[in-house]
């Protein structure tokens, strides 16, 4: 009913829908696509000032266990943003810089793992991106079968391997492949809706005012004394 | 029994209390007013380096929901840091960017959030300081009251209108009001016994001996082998 | 049963293990001796970049009291790390800038503590490096005697005096005492293999040709569609 | 700022608004005043089935120091529930079946601490019920002062001595002295309409018609497919 | 993008596979589909000793939000599992006794909810068994739309509306509605091959020998001093 | 350094102090032994009641994988309890039914767990007593080898095989081989005197005078108002 598979061919999402997703961040990519696809806030970046995006190549495999990393780096695409989910709960630090300088030989941006990463610090010198779980130097072995390109279930927030991962200070978030024409062009509209109303809180009017929210405070009964 | 209020007039505490407590920093503070105060540590700056110290504006609030905070805008003053606290357990993003350029075009100082902040990065760049219980892209509506300047628990610690929040690296430490002068003057007095106490420990000398605890270690019946 | 001592002479590890040790840090040295010894990953450091190795002087103390942190200044050498395991979990901040600035005066590199720490942008800008569970402002009381230089249990794992501590961005690794030199020399061992590795990985070569695990994976059954 | 006291006369709340408290419940009481007063979630009953309702003699005490439950005892008179705070976070188990023996005797209905309980199994025989944030059999001294009766922040709550607990399954809730009749009064409500509503729910009618939820759904744009 | 919507048909899987599963309970139904489909072990049972099987009808809803359950009343048919999943994590009780009494009555047999759960008296007398991620008193408003039907990701793991949930005192597991018949069988056979063994280990036979780890121990090279 | 053994021959505890030790329970053992060798109190029962003592047989094995549980059946002898330690933090169902069966079936206890169990419902009709860190139903593997009766860490306390566990609702206490007696003796002086000490705290005596703490009060400076 779960048999270990590689899906070679992957569907991409349109270049210039990555491109621009990448530009907005996740707060705003976020917010553009109606509040959802958000990772769970425990996955943070090992260190702070990336802002990546990328279709994503999925990984599921057994706790303790990093064989399915190997298998996954042969189908990677540069651009592409592995997504590790291992099958039970685990913090071990299945990545690390060797695997890193793997990926990078094959154009990959970055990883979202909902697990451990350690060589914290040859990751931060090489300004390779990790969104991980925990910071553990725990090693894995490399016994058991996973699968790569199936969805999974990553920190809470199901992903399909083509989906667009955009991942940044605030987190991670998962834009369907489908969608991310749609979503860049509603995080686009939303960017210029707030560039306008950035200069007017900016020069001190009120969000009371601008968002129209006095009436309902009188509505709602709110007093001031 | 809860009538949502905003008290528009908040006594403050002398200025230049406040600028004391400010140049102490958290934990000389804390120790200064006798160990009371503390907010729960799970309450972290978003980026290091900072250190502030104002009169607050509280605000309650439903989770998920942050109409109150753009009700309070209007009742800050410069100098002022936000203080926030859902009425539920919650990790939302009640706070980004647009937020803090209104705050700050009202010449509020920072804020303190017993939930989520999100837009981290830009919050960075504009170096406006947040301790946060969470980062979190996830949004909040805004539909529902709540109160400002009404005391709240702010994680862990109740808070009134007019105290003055002190927030560090270290953590966050509320003085009231009524006592932030003497507050001060203390802090001022152990801070320079601890200076003193600092050149005589870099010199060398034992810390059993500058604060006379060898006769208590033997009467404890501590053994030397 | 468990009467309070001072042990003061300890037995001390060779001093170039030490220093390699420090050269190739935790997860290496983990690896190095077989994946034992490493501290619960909620040991974290205050701020990142260092790496540290050296002998430890272990403090088993009660909850909220650092008398013994005092005590154990006294028998610390040049080069020592300081561990510190409260009897029962507690996140006070036992530690703060005049104990750094006491043990750096005696030559100590770093403290390891099962419990919190405060003072920290002093602890920052003085560059003395601290692996803590917790930041906390909160202080603790000098009143009760615990021991010095006995086994103990710290993050998880056993420590023993004169064991050598390393530290880095990765975590805490002990390594026993009369391990050290040939854990350095299997660290030596495993990182010129990694050189070689990540040579041939950078050039794009694939983890599952140069660990050999084709075949297995063959075995296993994993299918490719 | 923060001297050692025990007050020893506190005004008690209406002895029948206590009982009527008792009989709701925390869930209704925490509704009818307007949902305000609940403790964290983390307090949870030692054994199930307990519901109980008091006023409070609260005790503000050092982490790992258990004297102030002691010199409580004095003060509380029949019917009270003690109400434990530390002034550091803590999970040492405070309290145990002598305590409560000695409560048993004055005629103290049961115990809400945020920290640790142990003898689990003779409390659970003598059913003397117990909230508490941990069950932890490490001890704590008797060495430091601390105060009754003053007020304190329990579990993420402000509680004032005379101040009604009410504690059950659901967890612990706080009514304001002063407010313990009308919340009395507005849970009697409260529970008189649930009364009628649970009928036409028994009965199979939808709560979409008993509150009127129709019209708002199709507002807000509901899509049945 | 995300359109609230109620999907009011919903295929259901085979009455006799949801029988069947319901007998073998969690732990080897997990098993018996290749350990898969657990959803995380924070859900747990408010109170012990149930053991159900049910399709789901999913609820999908914004956090501090109890309206989508009324709207998801009126969809549920006779043996269905509600299965409740907020759009950003919550503990709030977005359940109680009342909407227990509303889904008995129509034949629904219990609640899975990755949020928190009150009453818990009252639905322990009825036997209305609840798994829920926390018990907590704070309640819910009824403003915002959310969806029936569509599938959610609760507790960490994917539900599509028809597939099977199983719950007991271990957790909860979740069976593809098109996987169940098969699922059965395999449980079935997992089970008559448990009986089989447990009775040899009954009688004091070794793991070691009914299983053959003996070569694979030698093989593997472990020592017997 | 770390090469997986069996040892097979342990010394064993005085029967009369296992004997004694279990009528005494946690708190009071962990109490007369000066405060030392408790679990960490995540570690709790799987049902409520039961009360054991019995000399370890101790198991270190790797994340995921129970094959040193089924190894270790084999060197237990009648009287024992199981003590099982992963090498990195885990919270897999380790251990269920079957393997009860198998211990029961060479007179074991019960098992103290530092990760997962499964199978609670059947574990708690054959009152085969556990306890885990978690309940959680996903299985593990049988292919890594770990030690058996080597000197472990479980739940942060140092257990090496013969030590005798203590295991109660309290949770979990070692005491080391070669201190049972004493400690069994410390106990049963211990509990003689709480014995005088309940009758008096019963016939409302106040433990204010029973252990002569008011000239302490008085000279700590507590006031009462």
């Amino acid at each position: 009913m779960n048999e270990p598979v590689v899906v070679r061919n992957v569907e991409q999402p349109p270049t210039e829908a990555v491109a621009a997703l990448e530009k907005f961040g996740v707060t705003t990519v976020h917010e553009a696509q109606g509040r959802c696809g958000l990772l769970a806030s425990y996955v943070r970046p090992i260190f702070s000032g990336s802002c990546i995006a990328g279709p994503a190549v999925t990984v599921s495999l057994p706790p303790g266990d990093n064989l399915m990393i190997h298998v996954a780096v042969e189908v990677c695409r540069p651009g592409n943003i592995l997504v590790v989910a291992p099958t039970s709960p685990c913090t071990d630090g299945y990545f690390g810089e060797l695997l890193a300088t793997s990926l990078r030989a094959h154009g990959v941006k970055g990883l979202v793992i909902d697990a451990g990463c350690r060589d914290i610090r040859p990751l931060t010198e090489m300004k390779f991106p990790v969104w991980s779980r925990a910071i553990h130097s725990q090693g894995t072995v490399k016994s058991t079968l996973g699968s790569v390109n199936i969805p999974v279930v990553c920190a809470g927030a199901l992903v399909e391997a083509g989906d667009v991962m955009v991942a940044d200070d605030d987190g991670v978030v998962v834009v369907r492949r489908t969608a991310a024409l749609d979503v860049a062009a509603a995080a686009e509209q939303r960017t210029r809706k707030e560039n306008a109303t950035r200069e007017r809180l900016a020069s001190g009017e009120l969000g009371l005012d601008i968002y129209g929210l006095r009436k309902k405070l009188n509505e709602l009964g709110l007093k001031y004394i």
